[in-house]
C-alpha cells in the first residue's frame, strides 16, 4: 500500500537547515501503515535531505563545510547564464542528493538517538518549500 | 507491486553527465502502477544517480567542482596497484552514491519543474551502461 | 509485503569501512521475497551507507579523500560544545547520507560486478553498530 504524506517549509534560504523529524513522523503516524520505508524527497535542484544531529554545534560546522566546497560567491557559469545568482544552491544540491529512505516498523522511524531528519535549503532567498514522504508498507 | 525497467546508456566517461529523466518517466507510463516510489540505480562503482537542473552552466560548474575534490590527473593507491587509471572515477562515485528515490502518483515522477535525472560516468573510457528502475506501489 | 533485516558489525571507528554485501544478500536470501528494493540504513548520525569497489587502494583513497574534506584534527564546533571529538564523523556522515535503496529480482540483488555495499564508521571510538536492511516486494 502506498501513502503521500506532504509538507510544506518556510525557509529563508542560504544554507537554512529545518529538522523535519516530526513531520515525517507524522506521516507514519497517521497513515494506515504499521511497517515499510519512507521515502522523503525535496522536489526541487537547490535544496537537499540527509540526516545529523541536529544541535547548533554540528550545523554550523557543517555549513562552513559547504561554504568551503562550493562557496556562496565563488565564479559560477550557472550565473554568468542566468544571473540568479544560486550556482553554488545547484552544485550543494546536486552532491547532497535529494531523497533519503528511512524503514519503519510498528508505526516507529527507524532512526538513531541523536539522529534526525535534515531539509537543507541552499536558495538565495527565502522560500516556501513542499516536501513529500512516500511511504511503501503494510 | 514491483516492476523492473531498465535501459542503457551510451557515454563518453570523465564526468559525463546524461539527462535520464524521459527514460525514467517512460518506466513509470509503461508500468501499470499509478503511485509509488522509483528507485533508480546504477550497478556500477564508477558513476552516480543525483538530480540537477539540467543546463549546460551547472552542468560545467559541477564537472569542475568533481575535478578539484578528486582531481583526474591526482594519485591514487587504486591506480598504482590496479593500473587502470580510474582512481578519480571510483572516488567520486563514492561520494554521489549509486541510488535515488522518487516518488510519482497518478503516473508522474514528483521531480520539481527545474528538477532533472542526472546519470553521471565517471570512467576514463567510453561505455554503455545499463541502468535499473524498481517501481514498487499499486 | 515488508521484511526488516538486522544485523550487528563491530568497528574500530576512525573510518572503519566494511563491506556488509553478504549480509545484505543473506538478508534478501532468508526472506520470502523474490523481487523488490533493499534499503540498506544505518540509525546513526555519525556512520553511512553507499557502494565501492573493495579493495584496499580504493579504501585508503577514499580514506585520504575525507581525511582532505573533513579533517579529523579540524576545528569543529560541536567538539567546542560536547568535548567528544568527533565533530568531522558528524559532517562525513552528513555529506555521505544514511541510506541507499539496491533492486533486487529473483532474490539478487543488482549490483555491478565491481560494486559492493559499503558500512562506514566514522566515530572515534570501537563501536558495535545495528545496520538494517527494510526489504520490500513480493
Amino acid at each position: 500500500m502506498v501513502i503521500t504524506h506532504q509538507f510544506h517549509i518556510s525557509t529563508e534560504g542560504f544554507c537554512d537547515i529545518h529538522n523535519i523529524t516530526t513531520h515525517v513522523e507524522m506521516g507514519v503516524q497517521e497513515s494506515s501503515l504499521s511497517n515499510g520505508v519512507a521515502t522523503v524527497f525535496t522536489p526541487s535542484a537547490t535544496s537537499a535531505i540527509t540526516t545529523v544531529e541536529y544541535e547548533d554545534g554540528m550545523l554550523a560546522d557543517f555549513e562552513l563545510f559547504l561554504e568551503q566546497l562550493a562557496p556562496q560567491a565563488g565564479h559560477y557559469k550557472h550565473n554568468d547564464r542566468w544571473h540568479d545568482g544560486n550556482g553554488f544552491s545547484h552544485v550543494r544540491a546536486a552532491f547532497l542528493g535529494p531523497s533519503i529512505s528511512i524503514p519503519f516498523t510498528d508505526k516507529r522511524l527507524m532512526l538513531g538517538t541523536w539522529q534526525q531528519i535534515a531539509f537543507m535549503d541552499f536558495d538565495n532567498r527565502p522560500r516556501t518549500r513542499p516536501i513529500i514522504v512516500q511511504m511503501i508498507g503494510e
